[in-house]
């Protein structure tokens, strides 16, 4: 099916070696979709962002800084509508969105609590992003019942990153006027078969609203976003973790393991060093 | 688990009796949330409304002029926020609620089509109700290829009451940014445990929005549906078909009936006279 001389894209960090476009120089630092190759040719700068703020690391611009922070960003404020007081879930809450989904609830005023799969992103979810509580998903054998124990109050936002049988137990959860940001559902990407959401009935009897979205509605608010955010990192208040493994050739290993849960932090693949 | 001295109740028409409430007089002509019986109690005047108009018969009231039509009104023009010459589905089309959203639907430019349980239906949403084209869900062993075939665009606004596989199927046919606006999901409310919904990842991909909603977040705005709807119906550009059984006896029949799609239009059960 697929064209084999096209390579695998995915956003990175990149150094433009030549340019037919007038506003890239030799020289500037950009990010945005490139190949998972050393030197890639981009046809369109669409999408192609210039990197002015360089006291910050540039594997940030992968991250917290590039396309997840933006999307974090615009489903947790523009999505969500978050107001002061309210009861937020993460799910996968130490991946590269959902840990900053967690620290801008926290600074909007939220009580937040997250889940990931395993005990140490339980405690960096407590212990470093500064969520008020959290879970490990695979140590709970009924989600409806841990939603319970976490949210006796129900749950106004569910920032949503798996899907499945997790949705289907938010839905019992969720409190009038609910919203779900449905962000990615990556507990689904792989399935032959997708799992039955069975719950959906809440969406009625709650007037739930449930809305995906996309990164790239947000480019134009990119530059305001950075405005936002710099201060926030500069300052030590918003925390990022990544995952870096080094060599290209170390790439589709560490993209297999984020489906497994293996990476702890944004997953980065470091091709080059400045 | 029932208190079993409370009545049944319902959207009804009454006339006032007697009353302790101001704004309420002997005589006065209402609308809203009453006991299926001759004589009804109220002990708050919440959701009750005053009739005004009384060349339009009584019992749409019940239905266009009630419930049902504030219903319609806030989940098209609100919840799905429909702009001319979208691709509109309505499910359960032909019942209280469905035969406004297409004809609202029409107002505004859209194609609609709608589905309905009988051949009876299809025709009464194709030459009464002006929708483009309507089907009968049980003559079509795959909805999904049902679907595509009236709407090989794709669909931009769901108005949804069935919910099930045909949610399911519409899922699969959703357009980029279309909206499923979520008024009921009749063929789940009697089931022991309701059907999976397996093709949500739509969401992710299309950016569908779905939101639930009720008929009391638009009460502010009765009065101003009033002065929307009232010349459309006096014209005849709007129509309205009704289904009305005599006898409070044949209320439970008549409730019953919804269920299986006996009703065709808006349910009543006339009471009494006036």
């Amino acid at each position: 099916m697929g064209n084999y001389l096209q390579p695998i894209t995915g956003f990175g960090v990149g150094k433009v070696i030549d340019s037919r476009n007038p506003e890239f120089m030799e020289g500037d630092l950009v990010w945005g979709i490139t190949g998972w190759e050393e030197y890639s040719l981009l046809k369109s700068s669409e999408g192609l962002f210039k990197i002015h703020h360089t006291d910050i690391p540039l594997s940030y611009y992968t991250g917290i800084l590039g396309m997840p922070g933006l999307t974090a960003y615009g489903g947790f404020y523009e999505v969500c509508a978050p107001k002061k007081g309210e009861y937020v879930f993460v799910s996968a809450a130490s991946g590269a969105v959902g840990q900053l989904v967690g620290q801008f609830a926290k600074l909007m005023g939220c009580y937040v609590v997250g889940s990931a799969g395993t005990r140490d992103k339980v405690e960096l979810l407590k212990n470093k992003f500064g969520f008020d509580d959290a879970f490990n998903y695979k140590e709970e054998p009924d989600l409806n019942a841990a939603l319970k124990r976490y949210f006796p109050e129900g749950i106004d936002i569910y920032f949503e990153n798996v899907g499945g049988k997790m949705l289907d137990a938010v839905l019992l959860n969720m409190r009038v006027r609910g919203r779900i940001a449905v962000c990615g559902m990556i507990s689904q990407y792989n399935c032959d078969q997708p799992e039955g959401v069975y719950n959906l009935m809440s969406i009625v009897y709650k007037r739930v609203r449930i809305e995906g979205f996309a990164v790239a509605d947000y480019y134009p608010q990119y530059s305001k976003f950075l405005d936002f955010i710099l201060p926030y990192i500069r300052e030590g208040k918003i925390k990022y973790v990544e995952d870096i493994v080094e060599g290209l050739e170390n790439g589709p290993t560490a993209l297999i393991g984020l489906f497994n849960g293996r990476n702890v932090g944004k997953q980065v693949v470091l091709v080059a060093s400045q």
